[in-house]
């Protein structure tokens, strides 16, 4: 996929239906309850309505795609954990011992994993390999990527989406794995929307004060490094981004063309999220934020885009965990939309 | 039930077991995710271990107690509803159109529901029917109930949960129903925590500033009315509570006498569970609490018991909806520790 190709397929997504809003907004407040009353079930309803055009959006297939790379400034010590982990991660995932397997089966949703970029060799069954290369290279020395490469990463998103849509998903849930990656994410959301590395890098896997002033400084000296390549929205992916976080971005354009809602999951989904808003502020209203990340940072985004998660939960895990719980109080507000009964029916008065 | 019984069942009461959740912590930070990194997934599960005194808490049968009863102050005009709709939502919920039918079934929940003091004859297929009295007197007046009616309330709120144990149900779910008894909630939460009346009085079904005034008065004047009956939580309860609170504050100590871990949905239910744990502070530690209401006042209930909801939805309607959407969270929190892998079962580096 080229870049004028990335633009055509963003201008092609539409605003929301408006009429199918109006009509779900009447029928919400002719159910047997006061109106409003579910509060954020209903809103999120109303918005399933707009985004599918229809007022029976109903969720019969949920598929969680859960995007695995390495990322080159690990080398930095900026994590806990050994880099090594990202690649036995996958291996728990498609064992079904992860996270994200055991709330996917609890909300009955596939989750597809997808090698966009672990800096090993893996070769399992089920497991998407769509390498585009071993990992991303350190963004403290230069840009992660080149800008060919933040494409195939993107492209990759995008083609993962369109199968799973393809497949019958009526509801994408975005998720991601790999050692280091709070750390291109806080690099992420300080460059696009102008924020302090100070403000938006968090403590990760746990790290501690030392560390985290480190993570800070690592951040910043990435932005420095790659300052001149800071420019367009692809342009900043590629210069700080993951390919994980690259094919996220995809992932969630991809859905927004096709009219699908997708929930995502965390901090570093939400930098994927954002980096796909840059691109075209009308996907925006095709995401559900699953929940508040535990991660700092992930606050001064919502702040940003003027918009409230769904949960609150304290997560910090990522791979989808947020998204698999938050597909389940989304698919309980289409319910409400649909299987309530109204006032006649019920013969309430009103 | 005398009130020496009562006193004799409260004090029954357990706390909870450490041992079970020093363990149940020991295998949350063995799995393979950073410690804590699932938050309140992980707290939820630890604490079910201590209620069920195992490392295995499966969740096998849910059950949500509605109560459904009128209240005297409605002639106060403190709500938009008419008082007629207590009866005909419990039509309602026999006919499973109710928003709480919609959820319970959503999360497979079994929806029970008992009328236990509907001012208006109530046969149907299904609903238990418990009438201690035709709905409470006026507040504004004088006593809600005497002491033994709010004995037998509690007493059939036992008995419900009795027999939802008994018929399997390992989680239970409370639930209400009864027009203008956010009134009767906010002038307990006023009495039984020491709050202004105009601080815990909120606008329920959707009323404006100026009937707002007015039902603030009307708390006022309860809490004046019945200044010296409010002694002892019982009369408390007795003076200015509802049936259904009663009831659910009776279904609340049984489930903590039996170890049972108990869903509170919003405002209503929370006025019974306050009451109960004015009886004995350890059921605090049985309750899970479901959701923040948007009720103004239920803040100030979870800043006086230090503890926060599971779900931020900005929900009012009651019902049991809100405990219902919990259930599944808790239900989540338990398969993470029951079904996840560890890392030396995943071969995952820590």
């Amino acid at each position: 996929m080229t870049e004028k190709q990335l633009k055509k397929i963003c201008a092609a997504i539409k605003p929301l239906d408006k009429k199918a809003m109006t009509m779900a907004r009447e029928r919400l407040d002719n159910l047997t309850k006061p109106p409003g009353s579910l509060g954020r079930l209903e809103e999120t309803a109303r918005r399933l309505c707009g985004i599918r055009k229809s007022l029976s959006p109903a969720i019969k297939k949920k598929i969680i795609l859960t995007f695995a790379a390495d990322h080159g400034v690990a080398a930095e010590g900026v994590s806990t954990v050994p880099r090594e982990v990202t690649r036995q991660m996958v291996v728990n995932f498609m064992a079904g011992g992860a996270g994200v397997n055991v709330l996917g089966r609890h909300v009955g949703a596939e989750v597809r994993v997808i090698d966009v970029g672990v800096a090993a060799e893996l070769e399992l069954e089920g497991l998407y390999s769509r390498k585009i290369k071993a990992g991303t290279d350190n963004i403290m020395t230069g840009p992660a990527m080149s800008r060919d490469e933040a494409l195939s990463a993107i492209s990759v998103g995008m083609e993962m989406a369109a199968e799973a849509i393809s497949d019958g998903a009526d509801i994408l849930g975005t998720g991601d794995m790999g050692i280091a990656n709070t750390t291109p994410s806080a690099a992420l959301f300080s460059a696009l929307l102008g924020l302090d590395p100070a403000e938006v890098t968090g403590r990760g896997t746990g790290i501690d004060d030392k560390t985290l002033e480190h993570k800070i400084a690592v951040v910043a000296n990435a932005l420095k490094v790659n300052k001149t390549r800071l420019t367009s929205a692809l342009d900043v992916l590629a210069a700080l981004g993951g390919l994980e976080i690259a094919a996220i971005c995809g992932m969630i354009i991809e859905a927004a063309r096709q009219r699908i809602p997708v929930v995502v999951d965390g901090f570093i989904s939400s930098a994927g999220a954002l980096a796909a808003m840059k691109m075209n502020p009308l996907i925006l209203d095709y995401c559900f934020f699953s929940h508040m990340s535990a991660e700092q940072g992930h606050k001064l985004f919502f702040a940003a885009i003027d918009r409230q998660p769904l949960l609150h939960l304290d997560l910090r895990l990522g791979e989808g965990t947020g998204a698999a719980l938050a597909m389940n109080i989304i698919e309980a507000g289409v319910k409400i939309l649909t299987e309530m009964a109204t006032f006649s029916e019920a013969g309430v008065s009103c």
